[in-house]
């Protein structure tokens, strides 16, 4: 049984020279899977009208669907429908309906409608238009020896919005798609290696067509265990047969199952207990805050913080001692105590959490060289520091012990857990 | 006078699954580009043999260097090294310097050195090894037809040292490269499109070999003009002429020059001006503060913050009135205005700036639906409030807001400035 298979095809200059990180395509991949379709290759090339055409030539090769991101703008260097135009034997022509959106967008923004935008509107006379309802660039559907071509605007909410609404639905309906499967078990504490050797007689027995990935990233590593099969009541059997044997194996290690960043497996035991939380920051400036409250409905337990740059605002807003930062300094096993002991109490909090490091790339002494951090947790029974050393930038310094302080809540939230 | 060209293959389920995002490319990709090298094409591919062996068949058609990143784990599902092994008819010989660095790796981390790790100081015998002092699997440095095949870790870190350190000053010296000079100009406050009709005189009076760029992003339009030459000062001096024309035409909407974030823009003003500046945050939950603190040297200008999220903080700690939220709400003008205004006081800042809002999901009415954010900017002259509508998602309406902070503080920064 052969799968359905796409190739995701980025253009523009702006990716190729790193002047954007291309986040789409792994949108896209996340989609594409969901729906059963196998991901190939993703092409990044420049906006040359050469470039585009030997990209298709050969991605329709090897994919059933092109999807095409960029290169649709209004402006000198966007090539992509007219390249299109030629690829598919066909001239451009205006499209009253997209010229309305393109309007009336402008009419809300209270802008006036430039030629250029206008513009926008001519698509190639053989494509189905895909509507744009949030910005002035319509996507394109063209079919060709049964496979599909779409091309949609780079630009990301715009993409996803078609996407969701229109290019998804239709694949799913144009293709007959097998069921691809993936559970995804989120682990915290072990290294890749050390997991590997404990789950490799787990690993050697899996049916083959089961395949497991390791997904190391920020502060753990994500396994990811896939399968495919026309079955597909079946093959979510078969898997979960396999994720189930792993508790008895790494119980501890293993924060959630699903796509559920650390944050939110937080968040979640914080509802279901009915706890609260405060944060007191230093060197992480607001970051620990902002991963606490990205998760929706955190207003539920994240009450607020104290981000405590200055040594003036530690002793002014977390009652920190003038000895304590004398005698031991900001970055300090005792400092850090105070500042989750008495962020808790200030906001009346079921738990503190705090931080205060050397982010870098200054402030580093050969005592307490850049990278240095110590974190706690602080609730009333008991309070927990920890001593951090990256030697990291700056943004990474602040985002693993940021990471490291949501592992040590998570450690404490659950007695049982290891380091 | 042909360009040095570049290909880089990614290689991983997970970038294709959409598991994870590929930002090494995009850094690549700028690194390249410094040092005179053209990326032609960047290649996401699966992890299986037969499809690494095409992409370097295809890529050596196209690229005179190829880089590839991932594949190098010490686990069953990467194949990397051994297909590189057989595509350059060699087989895998122990290298000793490796081992060590793996070893002294593991001692330092306290962890016990596993076969798995050992087996990755295992390199093919014709490649010179690039040193990886950061992680377990070293780099592979092949030349063939006067092409060269450099293979590292996707481990961000690990690769950017490895660059960093080995395989950009390696490639410089192997390659003799033009000179491509990139020119950014970085722009808030205008559309693309309008932006484009103001520039079009002067793009279309541009020499054939400079050539301009729009890269729109979350909150402004970056301009890149690019040129090719081998005599760097004459490119140089062109590319500056141009640029030096453009204050002429849209000067206020200007915020810098070159790849700078407005946060550090706002912060070298900061800096220069010596003024200080306290965040108070509702909706934003912490975000302005990082941002602001992302900014290596930011505690020279930023002192404290105060994440206001439940409505008894913002009374406790920013002196918000209960007439003022039950007459207006927490969303509201009166409110965030207070915000700005007492968190100065509290800082004794020369600056405060507060946002307030519905991130959403959840907590939309009627009056005010997901995505109605009010920010305010504070001084001892004047405080500023604007009303924000965004539909997007949380994250996105938490950073789009962050955003349009950072850009109220740098139009009240400069008086001047239009919105």
């Amino acid at each position: 049984m052969k799968a359905v298979t796409a190739e995701i095809i980025t253009i523009g200059d702006e990716i190729l020279y790193g002047q954007i990180v291309d986040t789409n395509s792994a949108w896209m991949g996340t989609e594409l899977t969901r729906i059963g379709v196998k991901v190939k290759q993703i092409t990044s090339i420049s906006d040359s009208a050469e470039h585009i055409v030997l990209a298709l030539d050969n991605a329709k090769t090897r994919a059933d669907i092109i999807l095409m991101t960029g290169g649709l703008g209004p402006t000198k260097d966007d090539l992509t429908k007219h390249v299109l135009a030629d690829y598919f034997h066909t001239s451009l022509k205006l499209h009253e309906p997209s010229l309305a959106d393109i309007a009336s967008l402008f009419k809300t923004r209270g802008i006036e409608l430039t030629e250029l935008n206008r513009q926008q509107a001519f698509l190639p006379e053989n494509c189905t238009p895909v509507r744009n309802v949030l910005g002035t660039a319509p996507g394109m559907w063209f079919e060709q020896d049964g496979k599909v071509y779409v091309s949609m605007p780079g630009v990301p909410f715009e993409m996803k919005r078609m996407m969701t609404d229109t290019v998804l639905p239709q694949l799913k309906a144009y293709f007959k798609t097998p069921h691809i499967i993936h559970k995804v078990i989120q682990t915290v504490g072990l290294p890749e290696s050390i997991l590997a050797e404990r789950l490799e007689p787990w690993e050697d027995s899996l049916p083959g067509h089961l395949k497991l990935a390791y997904l190391p990233h920020l502060g753990g590593v994500r396994l990811r265990l896939t399968g495919q099969s026309m079955n597909e009541a079946k093959l979510e059997q078969e898997l979960q047969q396999e994720v189930d044997k792993l508790p008895g194996i790494i119980g501890k290690y293993i924060f959630a199952y699903g796509e559920v960043p650390l944050e939110e497996a937080i968040g979640q035991q914080l509802k279901e207990r009915g706890l609260t939380i405060a944060s007191a920051e230093s060197c992480t400036g607001g970051f620990v805050a902002h991963k606490l409250t990205s998760i929706a409905g955190s207003s539920a337990y994240f009450i607020g913080g104290i981000i405590a740059y200055h040594n003036e605002v530690k002793m002014q807003e977390l009652s920190i001692k003038p000895e304590t930062l004398q005698q031991h300094g900001a970055v300090s096993e005792a400092t850090v105590r105070a500042m989750a002991e008495n962020v808790r109490l200030k906001f009346d909090t079921d738990i503190g959490v705090a931080t205060s490091g050397i982010a870098g790339p200054d402030g580093g002494t050969p005592g307490k060289p850049v990278g240095t951090i110590w974190i706690a947790y602080s609730d009333k029974y008991k309070t927990v520091a920890k001593l951090l050393n990256f030697n990291k930038n700056r943004l990474l310094n602040i985002e693993y012990s940021t990471m490291a302080v949501l592992n040590l809540l998570r450690q404490s939230l659950e007695p049982t857990v290891e380091e």
